[in-house]
């Protein structure tokens, strides 16, 4: 009989609780006990915080958003912020306390779920304290090079696909140029695919520097054709060829102020400025963490979560489980955290939208 | 045999085009023709945007958003911005070509869906023209008096509370407090609605300007019932009770400025600066406005649609059609647009909202 | 303080954990307890049946489908079949026991959420046992007289109007006649609401007995007016004229069997015979009882649960909550019970439905 | 300056219309004419049936349903049925005059988008007259095995999943066994998939006969597990190991029948015979292939418009296009149209199926 525990770090992403069932079903399947540690690792500093995970406990949480293991950015366990009585912040490595409460309660691996950060955290673990781990990749924003696909990412690209539907009627009925930045970190993923998908006329992405002129060009040139609105999606981590000029004329629009309006507004009051059309931002923001994952998302986290438990069963440690063409795979953790995967500028993808009419502004 | 035009003017709503569609399919039925005018006035202006509206130019129209009569936002004929060859524009009343074009093409009826607005050049040209007219209220805000409810009204609730659904899974992930704005103008219906049915903490809405240290407070009281997370919704239109300060603190925070950041940015920085809570806030802005109208709003909107005809059959003019319990009614133009709809304070709304716990900040 | 128990019987519709949600919370907020009886009245029979209810147990079920006290269909309490350890099934009245259990646990309140069936029960223990009781009402079918409306019914129709989107297209592809069945019990509110909003050419209703000729020559009229395919919803109680001749001459139309194929498969079968159309038919069924409540529903819902809240608190026992206009009142429960409310045939929907083109087949 | 045309046929699925966006916009930016050959090759046969594809023409098809090009199932043009003034239908063979009027016309290329009976119909020409053709593989069915993924079926099976996710607190509230019959042909792709996504208790394929006493005792191990309901879905093509009984004993289930109430009725009378448990049966149908199509979808089917534009451009003819892992390629018609893809029995997805405690009866 084997005894796992499972963890779900970072942000969250739709899926998360669909790999929990999967862990939790496939264990039952084979007699082993589940246990799930609450706000990251805290479940292996504080007992309160670690749960016995039964089916009966999991029942029906596949189609639902969030975690069940509680909110999920806690810090770095090998460099926890601590608070003392008189209310002062310490740093400290909980990470021996953690090895040894894992060993104390005889855990036999432990499935950590999450992005690069926390599987980077998870291969400390493994390879400086002996834990046998394995990884769940985790990210809305699909940048994880050793897997073709996380889940999460099909639900925030539905999630972005539907609102650009929504703001065509409205854009066309004011004659206006809508912008919508979307989420990706330092990749174009969500912008790319959702902007394909929901008709976009521009979509700005990290991997391609765009020129604000090209994009105004492509604007004026649908006016010539009688259309007389415009769909720009923006990825939150694009910028302008010029990008210092950027910086230097505005100070506001840098990564952590994207959520309070950021590149999409800035490229919004540019196309205003040089078209003299009307326009709208909007930041599509954390709704596209938010809601019930798609069939699609639903179906890759549970296959992930059970290939973890085969991992487990294997004892096949220190790996992250993957999707490789249509069939389930593992990579050395080592690898998954080492690369980022950017949108190739020479895809099928892009050439696609491009061929369709759609300007990168670059 | 009568002929009829229709205009729809102002921002879009999601009905619009079922208003049109039992137009069509009403003056169909018996025996009637009926013409668009595209952008407005636009089409008794130049024949060119004008339109022959058959059964078969509105087939299958009544779910999409938008409408097909083109943009909408064109200017009152009373005071009509003109630009001449040399590109200078020019203020001119060009309501009497308007009543000429109408008379010279023999309409019996004009029928005219749009808001406050438009609603009161309607009935201009009614009272100073002489044009037979008959209104349909537009106003996804709900605020006009004269009518229990609107069509576009219930789609932009529906999509704001969808947007609070998603939100609860990753604010609770994150232990965040996420202030969601949404629309309304000067009333506090939508915020309202979607924040009861969305299961938001606070609802801040025009009619009860609020004292943002009784929204931090309620912030706290959800950490003492290991709440760690909250849902604000803001209307547009909402105030401060100390709202001078906030005018002088923050010039940014006017209505013109609501799409890009407004009132709901500020409440969000003023909660992390009171309560140190991480705070995200997002503004749904045209979303609200966009995609396909909910069954509620389709029916009611082709309801008004096929009264509108009754009333230009029975020459019932200078009207507007209007929901009174569950039953279809006419009200005089000149009363429809005299006053707008408030959030009653006694409504059992409200007494429901605050009874369920939500904190409305005064 | 008072003590309020709250059951949910007969089927299952979308918003009665909403109603569950503002009962707990509205009493809360006034410092009262609440029980939830499991599976009707169980829970006053059985004490493992009866649960607490407190503000955490409830947290986030209001956009949930179902109801968390579990399965609703359980019996008469003043038949009801138990089963003695010989497996032999006895109708036994046990209306005292669980008046009896009610005193003794203290109960200051019943909130009974149910249909016609389960308000009768409840008014029953309000006559003849002296409970103090209210009720709220819930069906789908929307077909009780004494509210505007039932929470449910809005998402009951929308479930069959987005159906009804979907299948226009499939539909128009292949040129065919597209029947669908919708519920409604007795009455056609499903069928004529989704049928509007969803675009139907045909819709039957168990208030206009059918001529089957009619509906065919609607179908021919189409054919000539180069529309080739047609969606005819079909109410579950819909009836043709000639009734006699449909149940001698197919044994399996009857109520029981509706869900296996009734009315809307003799229909398509008819069609086909009569017009050789391409006929295909398809059951709702099940559907229209799941998923989340639209938000009109949640609001309904959670504002029945905080009137009935508010009637427990000024003791006005044996009353329905129940809507008017757009108010919250209350109605003697005896008068509740008595009628079922029909589709009025002089109601402007259906004078709109035939404006715009809808044959109802008589 | 190259002339395509473009057709679709055999059923209708999700993503047609972007496939035809996608083809018109490629077309265009290589400064190409497309055309539309409604209703299959009728286009060919009848100039009023072939249509000038501009971009103007396709703006905004890209979420539709359905398809552009009209009615798809007119018949295989090597045996076409005839009808003549007599009335009397005869079969001919019309190719010669396809032919020769796809010469006449001067088109560069035919891009046949469709199922394998279309694509047969397609390399047929290409073979036996020389018809410059590419294929497009449609099929909501993913039972192509020359392409990893189709277009249509990601929608096909969120339709599944959505409708198993509504039925979930349905039959919990009854204590009833749901059994949802979904598409497939011959394969069980789309009861797989949505079967696990969708948190059913058992999921019946073509490829796993089953025996429906294994069925049966996973819904008595349920009841000992203290669930009391269960979902189980049935792929039409599904058949129980022992279907000589079944053939013998009800000859209703054949495939012709199957929307009329086929396997899954079936199904869910034996369980109620055999178990005692309360059941419902209910035959998706044609919703799963109707409506807009996912994200999903509409960039594969983009993908796959602009690929078989990029395959003419390289006059690489009687090929069909198909997705590799996440790359677009072709493979020889001839290969494309020799075989079906099943559910392999030891791939991970029915492994993990099986590791959750999915049941396949066998």
């Amino acid at each position: 009989m084997k005894k796992i525990v499972i963890s779900t770090g970072g942000g969250d992403a739709p899926g998360l609780n669909a790999v929990i069932y999967a862990v939790v079903m496939a264990s039952n399947s084979r007699g082993w006990e589940v246990y799930g540690s609450r706000q990251g690792y805290l479940g292996l500093l504080d007992k309160d915080a670690l749960v016995r995970l039964r089916p009966e406990d999991v029942a029906e949480i596949t189609p639902t958003g969030g975690t069940i293991l509680g909110s999920t950015n806690k810090g770095n366990p090998f460099a926890m912020p601590v608070e003392n009585l008189a209310g002062e912040i310490n740093i400290r490595d909980v990470s021996d306390r953690i090895m040894r409460n894992f060993l104390r309660m005889n855990f036999s691996c432990h499935i950590a779920v999450g992005g690069d950060g926390s599987l980077e955290i998870a291969h400390r673990f493994a390879v400086e304290k002996g834990m046998p781990v394995i990884g769940v990749p985790k990210t809305i924003d699909n940048d994880l090079l050793a897997t073709q696909l996380t889940f999460g990412f099909d639900t925030a690209v539905s999630t972005a696909t539907e609102a650009l539907d929504k703001l065509h009627s409205t854009a066309k009925s004011h004659d206006r140029v809508m912008v919508v930045e979307v989420m990706g970190r330092d990749s174009g993923w969500i912008a790319l695919n959702s902007g394909i998908s929901g008709g976009a006329d521009v979509i700005l992405i990290p991997e391609i520097p765009f020129d604000l002129d090209k994009v105004c060009e492509k604007i004026n040139d649908n006016e010539l054709l009688d259309k007389h609105y415009d769909i720009v999606v923006v990825a939150e981590g694009a910028r302008a060829i010029d990008h210092e000029t950027i910086y230097k004329g505005d100070g506001e629009i840098g990564r952590s102020e994207r959520v309070l309006g950021g590149i999409g507004e800035w490229v919004a009051k540019e196309i205003n400025k040089r078209t003299g059309k009307d326009t709208r931002s909007l930041v599509l923001g954390h709704l596209q963490r938010g809601g019930s994952p798609t069939t699609f998302d639903r179906l890759l986290a549970l296959r992930f979560g059970a290939t973890a438990v085969r991992l487990a069963e294997s004892e096949n440690f220190d790996q992250m489980v993957a999707l490789a063409g249509d069939q389930m795979c593992s990579v050395p953790l080592a690898d998954a955290i080492k690369s980022r995967k950017k949108v190739p500028l020479d895809s099928d993808k892009v050439l696609t939208a491009r061929e369709i009419g759609i300007c990168f502004g670059g």
